[in-house]
């Protein structure tokens, strides 16, 4: 692990010399555990050149001659002028996350330092994965898969969708998921989405690809409807059982469902087939997406591709930490794919009295195209059957 | 619904009123939940007096006469001053929460407005409850406390704390838990933890009352360590049946506990009694904390008290949108308790060898004291009879 632990900080370091600053300083728990391997509250400093080090808070207990114990911020400088550290002239905040409050506080803390925003940039840092961090995708890809297959002997006829979601809720856990889902952004959501039926078609005040009713608490997926024949019922469940995410959808129905259905979940298909052969080093994200718009308009289903009154304007998305890592293949991005992403790609149709169709499935980028992680057979399965 | 809705703006504008402010701008999901009803993507501009106005993202379809769909933030004071609205002299804005690069941005947009750090002044209005959210989260406690009697049938000899944390969430999602667990600050949890033997000493790098290794990615509550006999395991799981939270914790044990665990829990008892008298109209949350401890102290038991190498120093906080809402009986918080604040007291010692012991109920304060919402005898079950 400490090998691993020095790989991302060089990580972290080159793009800090890339980009000219000096040093960063993490604050939000995804960071810290991306740059530590495990989470702390409290700050870590990593110059671009020398010793990072620890500002803990909580937890208590840990040790090492660059792990310092602070109760506030304002401990910070005075600790590095007694190791010696100069004051960095440039120094990254995670400034879409830090609270402003927050920011304010520490720019008092080091006022002669310039405070550069560097959320996206460490976003794009942890976007390309080590070794390392692929095999702890692999994992959760196996486990995600072996729990989708037992999927088909938890319904019930006469179920709700909120029924559903929480046995396969339970599945997941037994096969080892830990439940708890991070996102990047105010969206929230528990461990993922049930949509059954017309449910698939409600609008969602996040950005998740599709939406569904949900409860007032919790505006997101099942929302307690009775299942019934000719459903279509798509299952967004997020992957992680390992520590790191992989992302996963499949849909399922109740008996036969109208052949538009079929015809529009192969249209998916062919999408993700599509974007698994063009997500390669060098491609850039709007010429995915736009390639991908392309086959749903020729397909004649432009109008209800991602949604229908509200169509996400994306079609895949990095995983890692969180479940909406960078990239994202969205319109307008001119962000370059390379090597080592891991990029969840989620065509998705939305039919009027049917529901949901389409698949999402975890992709390693490489060189010439990309390898899928999430080995499921992609055909609609009927839970009557 | 719209009463109510009328009723916490009325709250708002008149926090408005007495801090000086014109306007408060939210924008994060809690605080729209609370003053809207419901969950969308955009900002609302409540003002102290005037129709508050509503800039949506999404989700699609919101009508009203009052409701603007946008697509940047820019256009909220072109669509302000088309509505002759003067630009706010004083613009309350959720600071704490508001990343640096938003706060940044909408400060551009409103150039002439002198921006206020809003985030206590909210959660101080959030933290007094309408009768209609303290009908919400007794409806919770309720639903809770059946989730908690059924906790013995689900256990099994042989289990690992992480089973045992499996079959309660699939309980309590059965008796109507929403899952997600929504906090204050940069703190996670999946649905809450369930703590067996030492592993309740196991410092955490969150703000909660206790710890547990938990995992890499989720690191708090079980780990994954086999019940064994003479282990106590103490389960505080979050109460979100009703889209407000209740909380509530109990003991079981695996076997009969060596005496000073007993002993350790009712002096808990003791303080929740205290605290459950105490709080009330003009008490003030340090002289509670200082009773609580003052309580443990007199037990010879405040080594113990709230952890042992890391211990919190808060021993109850409010509950309601999210699980740590204001107040919080804490050392050095001169906040006074009001009528209508719910609040979770959580009096726990950590016996080495054994783990944790101790309750939380959540209580409604009133007047001259304070009721008791969660209605669950109190004693350490052993799950082994």
């Amino acid at each position: 692990m400490i090998k691993e632990i020095t790989l991302r900080q060089a990580k972290i370091r080159e793009q800090l010399g890339l980009d000219k600053v000096d040093a960063c300083l993490l604050s939000t728990s995804v960071n810290i555990l991306y740059a530590n391997g495990s989470i702390f509250s409290g700050y870590y400093y990593i110059p671009a050149e020398g010793d990072s080090i620890l500002f803990v808070k909580r937890p208590v207990g840990m040790e090492g001659e660059n792990i310092h114990y602070i109760r506030k911020p304002e401990q910070m400088p005075e600790i590095m002028k007694k190791r010696g550290i100069r004051t960095p002239g440039k120094l990254m905040v995670e400034g879409d996350e830090m609270g402003h409050t927050e920011w304010t506080r520490l720019q008092a803390c080091f006022p002669e330092s310039e405070f550069i925003n560097g959320t996206t940039c460490l976003r794009k840092v942890r976007s390309i994965k080590t070794d390392y961090e692929v095999s702890l995708i692999k994992a959760s890809a196996e486990a995600h898969v072996r729990a989708y297959k037992r999927i088909p002997e938890v319904y019930r006829p006469g179920m709700t969708d909120t029924e559903f979601a929480i046995e396969i809720e339970y599945v997941m856990r037994q096969e080892g998921n830990q439940g708890l889902f991070r996102t990047f952004g105010d969206m929230d959501a528990f461990m993922g989405s049930v949509l059954a039926g017309d449910n698939a078609a409600v609008a969602s005040p996040y950005d998740f690809a599709l939406g569904g009713a949900g409860t007032v608490f919790n505006p997101i997926g099942a929302a307690g409807h009775k299942l019934i024949p000719g459903n279509s019922i798509m299952i967004d469940m997020c992957g992680n059982f390992s520590g790191y995410l992989d992302d996963l959808t499949r849909t399922f129905s109740i008996g036969r469902l109208p052949d538009k259905a079929y015809k529009a979940h192969q249209v998916a298909i062919d999408i993700q087939q599509c974007m698994k052969d063009e997500m390669k080093e060098g491609a850039v994200c709007e010429d995915l997406y736009n390639k991908a718009i392309k086959i749903a308009e020729k397909a004649g289903l432009a109008d209800c591709f991602m949604g229908t009154t509200q169509q996400a304007k994306f079609v895949g998305h990095g995983v890692g930490l969180v479940i909406n890592e960078l990239p994202v293949l969205a319109l307008r991005s001119k962000e370059i794919i390379k090597s080592n992403m891991t990029i969840a790609v989620e065509p998705k149709f939305v039919i009027k009295g049917v529901g949901a169709v389409g698949v999402e499935d975890t992709y390693l980028v490489g060189k010439n195209g990309s390898e899928r992680l999430t080995h499921l057979d992609f055909d609609i399965i009927d839970l009557t059957k």
